[in-house]
């Protein structure tokens, strides 16, 4: 299988048609955001068709809530079958290194989850993703539900912020598939 | 199931017997390294019955070196069928952040891995592994092979490190158990 980096620099993913899913991700050991998109025709915008949160249990033991995370996760990809599974990219932005090590820990269970299932991944960088949807690299949360809510029309503010982000990767994955 | 934290200040797990074996891992996205001991009489050191590494193809993109190496550590652990499983405790001993997330996604892989399997999993820290091996919680890569061939009676040196520090790992934890 062939992990496209979808990133400004690289080249793009080819050949995803009206009706293909894009599957974003924010992985956390706490709650995983998670939005799905179906492209359409290349004039429209795509629609949301699922978002939410993966709750892990807080207080239990780390490989239980790895274990717990993959079989969410997994059972989400069977549901939804994406085409392409884009995950934020972790950079140095942590102020703990403690905090980076578990990002780490949920983010190779995500990234093995979608393996497993033969799924495309692709990743973009927190500040990319901000940056396309608010025009600002260092958007708060507030803003990015804000502008998540207007560019996907929905009703309500997508919450908690983890949807918000999920949709928000999703949403910038798939303009850049769309543009081929 | 439970998880039991093997550290020196948390209960040490209970109920081993002869012939349970305990598996150490060194966990990394190029080398993750084991070592499996099996556990003898009160009286006698734990008996090495396999180490070595497992190596991941570094040029590959990181979903499947994730995906390979769970799937050769859950291969491991269906031919080895230990008791338990110690893993390193990542600290924020990593210079940089960047390592510091890679290291987790390995982590993450294994911890889960080992959960897949219902095995039991504890933790030590680094530098108590090799303050029990060495005396010294600073020791080099040489040293702690030097020790861990003598205490292991093992005829050669165990090479690379990551073998060395996995057997060393099983080794701390193997001594724990039997005092009980």
């Amino acid at each position: 299988m062939e992990v496209t980096a979808i990133r400004s620099s690289a080249a793009p993913a080819v050949g995803f048609v009206a009706g293909d899913r894009i599957l974003g991700i924010d992985p956390g050991l706490r709650l995983t955001g998670y939005g799905c998109l179906e492209l359409r025709s290349r004039h429209d915008e795509p629609r949301v068709t699922d978002a939410g949160v993966l709750r892990l249990k807080t207080g239990a033991p780390m490989p239980y809530r790895l274990a717990e995370l993959f079989d969410d996760l997994t059972g989400l990809l069977d549901e939804l079958r994406p085409r392409l599974m884009v995950v934020e990219q972790l950079f140095s932005h942590y102020r703990h290194v403690r905090t980076s090590i578990l990002m780490g820990h949920a983010r190779g269970v995500v990234l093995l989850a979608g393996q497993s299932r033969g799924i495309e991944i692709g990743e973009l960088l927190p500040t990319e993703v901000k940056k396309a949807i608010t025009g600002y690299g260092h958007a708060t949360k507030l803003q990015m539900q804000q502008a998540v809510q207007a560019q996907c029309r929905l009703t309500e503010l997508p919450s908690p912020p983890d949807v918000a982000d999920a949709l928000a990767i999703a949403l910038v994955a798939a303009r850049r598939l769309e543009r081929n």
